[in-house]
């Protein structure tokens, strides 16, 4: 029953962002594998880089992953390639993220798998990330990306940065890839009821990581410039850990030193829903709570 | 595609609660009937009375209604029938709640149609109630009972209570149905940070609709005996316009009036995810919200 539900979404970057008939040919790769839906996919010049968002159950994403470097090793050739953004390979970074009816552990091992088949198909060298990691050095993609593909093969000379999968050394048009597990993100913004940009800029700052904040979000201070008011724009990166309530309070507790009131907050794209329950469950201080109590679950599971 | 995901909760109370093989038949009759999952069942001695739960969609539910209806009038005869609960006929109350993929008015109309079926089939009276109620004076269930079986020849005389569907006089031994479409109940408790029972009572009173309080509350105060605890309980009858989070913070202010505070609330049972969806929206004062946002609809409706 379970594996019949599996439900894991999968966000492969590629780095070509610039031939349209690059991209729709991975993502015609991932459209033609069955039990595999594309569910969008967009492409960015500047940064030279696409981002394919699909879902599916495990042994499915395996085949369309296989199926994506197949497609794109051919055609994306680091060595020439150019953009913003920062990129190690072909295939850049590849995230599983479970959705419903799927652990994270059973995710983990399915980035471990799918790692193993496309280093060996490929000699394409994986490095493992997030909750995937082999090490903490190589929870945050940021570490493992630093110095990017022109100094991937001085990187990967050192003990430290042998791969997780595959060959020791780059392949030479493809680089390396990044592959793990993670919690879907979360794109969350909170307007104040100012126009001062400073209180904004402070309330970032006392709220992310970089700067002494919470361990899992990533803030800035930004004008709305068509509403004259300004914003605390965030990625929540795992909200199970750094959840969106604790994050709004201290927002609101932040402002109000400033003589400054929450105006509302707002969701860029999507949410788990977990993440609004857990909100709930905090506001009206729910105790003995589980899952099982959502009338949808429950119907949606006898009925199966 | 809306049609294939119709989610509808079906909730019969029958007028037999103390022969277990009637009960058991008219379950039997439920399980019988291909698309209908019977999810619970249960009898109450005292009361003369069990309630089942049954889900699927609604052609499925109208071809499990009327086979309850077979199982139940040859064997429930109202004339003999003794118990605590009010009851107006053998098969007493018959609602049909939405779960999902499904709407309020979709509900409405199954449940017109299938008391046009029990009426024509088995000659039994039918009244509508709730959201499915003809008029205002239908829409409590306890208006319609009032007077019960006993009282149901000499009410059904006056023009203002003729039936919906059906013969105008009750069927002699079946009574009368009362059918219709509600939301789903929320049975909902807030434990005090204290033992005064007269604190729970007097918020219970302030918060019901009997007393001048919300339109969608029933409540009393009680006491928790193992835990040393008083407690408001409440049953929360259409969430959508008396919700979960305005009746919390109304009976966080009246305990705070008593120097009061809140220990922790509770769901017994099941709960909409909707209902804590409009919390968590409430206290993070979410804006431009909407539930295609929540991420495992979304990949649950582009899987199918």
């Amino acid at each position: 029953m379970m594996g019949a539900m599996a439900l894991i979404e999968c966000v492969p970057n590629i780095s070509e962002g610039r031939r349209t008939e690059v991209v729709e040919a991975c993502a015609e790769a991932i459209r033609r594998t069955s039990g595999v839906k594309l569910l969008d996919y967009s492409s960015d010049a500047s940064h030279n880089r696409s981002v394919l968002t699909m879902a599916g159950d495990g042994p499915a994403l395996e085949q369309a992953v296989l199926a994506l470097y197949d497609a794109a090793i051919p055609q994306i050739d680091l060595r020439a390639h150019t953009g913003e953004h920062p990129r190690l390979g072909a295939v850049d970074v590849v995230p599983f993220v479970p959705i419903e009816g799927v652990t994270m552990e059973a995710c983990v091992a399915l980035a471990r798998r799918v790692a193993e088949a496309v280093a060996a198909r490929f000699q394409v060298p994986i490095f493992l990330y997030e909750e995937a990691a082999s090490t903490p050095a190589r929870r945050n993609l940021e570490d493992i990306r630093r110095g990017e593909f022109e100094g991937l093969a001085a990187k990967m000379a050192r003990d430290e940065w042998r791969p997780d999968f595959g060959p020791a050394q780059p392949h030479p048009s493809a680089g390396a890839s990044v592959m793990g597990a993670r919690v879907p993100l979360i794109a969350y913004n909170i307007n104040l009821a100012t126009d001062r940009l400073d209180v904004a800029k402070k309330i970032a700052a006392a709220i992310r990581l970089s700067s002494g904040g919470f361990r899992f979000v990533k803030a800035m201070g930004v004008r709305v410039e068509d509403r004259n008011l300004v914003q605390v724009s965030m990625n929540l990166t795992n909200y199970p850990k750094t959840p969106i309530f604790r994050v709004f309070e201290v927002v609101r507790r932040e402002a109000a030193r400033y003589g400054v009131a929450v105006l509302e907050s707002e969701i860029v794209g999507l949410v788990p829903s977990a993440a609004l329950i857990d909100a709930a469950q905090y506001y009206l201080q729910l105790e003995r709570f589980g899952e099982d109590q959502l009338l949808e679950n429950k119907l949606r599971k006898a009925m199966e």
